[in-house]
């Protein structure tokens, strides 16, 4: 098991998720999802308690979910509310196992261990997803690669020149020192460039001539989320690298969710402060988006495939890789919490 | 291994043999099958004693098959009649291993097991397949399930609610109380529905107005037999459960042959004693039993594929899987037979 | 582990490797290989010393690949020219695996096992393939089994009269009798045909009328090569089963590369003393060689199922597999011998 326990994973987008019965598989285990007439998300185990019909080929009736195979029906609450010959008396104890889920920073929230632990105040902290004057948009992509080789991807500044080439990649990115501080389990990987010209994405969302600082700044949380704050400011303006609001800004946000050990959920998008009521804008990012995650995926799953061709040989980390490696030891220390008594 | 020994099992519609080589995999074992000139059936190993080329690539010569590779030729007994270079002398030692076949009911029979044991008389007895005034037609379908879920989902009446809503299901059929007898290995699940309106198909087939006594009568026997008793007779003519030949009258014949432990050679048919010359009643019956049947298999592969899925999870029985319950205990008793030393 | 240490394994024809990177798997370890501006031909592990990304997906520089994930740069020599951020000073330790390569009678040789021990002289001797006077040419096929299958295929003499009963097979090649010698590592199998009729394709390549004597020599060698010598004479020219150069004689060209236990790179051709100015015969004898080995490829991965299948079975050997049971014996002892303390 690669993942944590007693944590929140984004098991979808919010807009995913409506009342029609929907199957992901969130770090090993079968589940399905729906809404209730509240609108409020239920999640469970993805398998009648009777015969292990996934429940997502049921029938939606109400809040309830009728399994289609004998007919089971289980409330939201996971408790059967008939049997499958409705004669028969329902049994206290025929019940699937639900799930915590939470709705937050456009993100539904599925806990992942035990469940009296599930504390939405838990959940990282996504706050450019939510914030006033702030528009948040992205997308999904499954990925045949395990949920660290990604999180080693988005914590490394360096590799956009190569794998990023016909996209997003400038050398001069490459002369820029790179900064990695951990503080408890948060890492901080920043890249500041003051007084630089402005790329014209950066330009046109400044609409200010002159020269910028310009930042790059990659945040880990645990369990898997990664934000890259990005942005420039003119020169003169005040920003720092602790404080830069004065200018244009944008978070990557990223989260890898674990579907096995060697396959991911991935859940992409920028948060932005600027051209905050231009659809078009929203609409064309999203695409080139997509287009430089497209890039990493080709170089992600072929990355898996030669690990598992190569076993003898170790994946090594240089000075460049100090982000990632950071975020693993972060990780498998809190993996090794969890196997600790209680 | 999930099946028995010294059992007969249904290796292929007698329609489907013929003089050329016939491939099928019975209880894991490759099985090359063909009819000789006298019209019987050969079944043996399907592997060149040589080097295992498939005898089923082969060349029909008479009733032998000569392999494809090296022309070595076994006779419809397994003993090899010529070696791959014909001047060698033959060995006697050089054979394959063949089964024991039977013909019956419209069916070949495999015994798995002790061919010594093997007695045509053992052959579960689908007199209404072979029975006068009876016509019987079916099909066979691959599917990748435990043969003893296709049990579990026959021996229970009750889906047909969910799983055939598009096609047979009745909710009516569900008010009627479900019987379940044990007589030694013979298991009888059974609905009586006497004085009820005929549904249109039983309405059809019998050709009478009225009321109607109606009846479902799931019977199991060893080793992997489930056949349906249905119909209607008028009220007052005297039906009752034990004896029901006063009106219209089919079988639903189901034999599961398990090609491996997941997957299932599934034949199946109908044999009736009404519209017996009618060939287009015939083949539009076979029609409508595939499209119901095909329903079943979409849902016996999810099942299958959600066992593997929660391999913590069980399947839980309740009432309405009494039937499914008592075969899987006469199946597992008599597979803890077989173990037993003799 | 199937094949065999410390040998010279076919990596390549000559023709498939060129500047570009090019990515083949070699007795189960991922090899990139690809030819310096010098054309010498540069063969290592296709797994960058980083994050393991294969370097066929890297970019050419001169004589060096540069990895597409993170730009870490090595040379020919398999080290570090430059780490993934250029300003990083390069490890000495980092490098990648290099495999020693030779360039010999049109193939790409890579030695498999300790590269001190590699020696252009223990090359197996395809002396046709390069010999004044002679062509050579041919194809490749990768074929879905162990590779002693096929050489096991190739030893065997009889097999034409079944597996290509629609192309080269000719009954009367039984009844000519077949010889198997032993000397050292070196296997021959032999027919030899004085005084027959020379069937049409000889006929043709003689372009003499009368009786001739004709030959098929097979020859295995280690660690993989069978040449079949095959032609034709005119009687009384003096050919002798030792010396036959007197007509018209080519070379089935033979190299069975295991990819892994169960999969096989085949590189083929024909090599020949006759029409070496006649290109259309060239391309059409390829052609045709094509034909006969997609034969035996259908047979050969039947085969290589049907073990798999019938775990309980094993291969017999008869009187026509003295050839591929005596090469069988050779590989095993030089396993066994690689596998003493030294």
């Amino acid at each position: 098991m690669t993942w944590l326990e007693n944590s929140w994973y984004v098991a979808a987008w919010d807009s995913e998720v409506d009342r029609a019965p929907f199957a992901r598989t969130i770090c090993g285990v079968p589940v399905v999802m729906y809404r209730k007439l509240d609108g409020n998300v239920v999640a469970m185990r993805d398998a009648c308690p009777h015969r292990l019909l996934p429940l997502s080929m049921g029938i939606k009736e109400d809040d309830s979910l009728r399994c289609r195979y004998h007919g089971l029906r289980v409330g939201p609450d996971g408790a059967a509310e008939e049997m499958p010959l409705k004669t028969a008396a329902v049994k206290k104890a025929v019940c699937v196992e639900t799930f915590a889920v939470a709705e937050k920073h456009r993100f539904i929230w599925l806990w992942v261990g035990d469940k009296a632990k599930a504390d939405p105040a838990l959940i990282p902290d996504l706050w450019p997803c939510s914030a006033e004057g702030w528009v948040f948009d992205g997308g999904y992509s499954p990925i045949a690669c395990d949920y660290r080789l990604l999180i080693d991807n988005l914590m490394d500044l360096t590799h956009e020149t190569y794998v990023h080439n016909g996209s997003i990649g400038q050398p001069e990115l490459m002369e820029a020192e790179i900064e990695t501080e951990v503080d408890g389990d948060h890492v901080r990987v920043s890249r500041w460039m003051p007084g630089v010209d402005a790329p014209p994405f950066w330009r046109g969302a400044l609409k200010k001539p002159g020269p910028v600082d310009r930042w790059q700044i990659c945040h880990f949380l645990l369990p898997s989320v990664v934000m890259i704050d990005v942005g420039v400011a003119p020169v003169g303006a005040g920003a720092t690298i602790e404080d830069h609001d004065q200018g244009v800004r944008g978070f990557v946000i990223d989260f890898m969710t674990p579907e096995s050990e060697t396959t991911t959920h991935y859940f992409w998008g920028m948060a932005r402060n600027f051209a905050a009521d231009d659809p078009g804008f929203t609409a064309g990012f999203r695409k080139q988006q997509n287009v430089v995650f497209n890039e990493d995926i080709v170089v992600l799953e072929a990355q898996q495939r030669s690990i598992a061709a190569n076993p003898d040989l170790k994946l090594r980390a240089y000075q460049i890789d100090e982000g990632g490696v950071r975020v693993r030891r972060i990780i498998d220390r809190a993996r090794e919490r969890q196997m600790e008594p209680a």
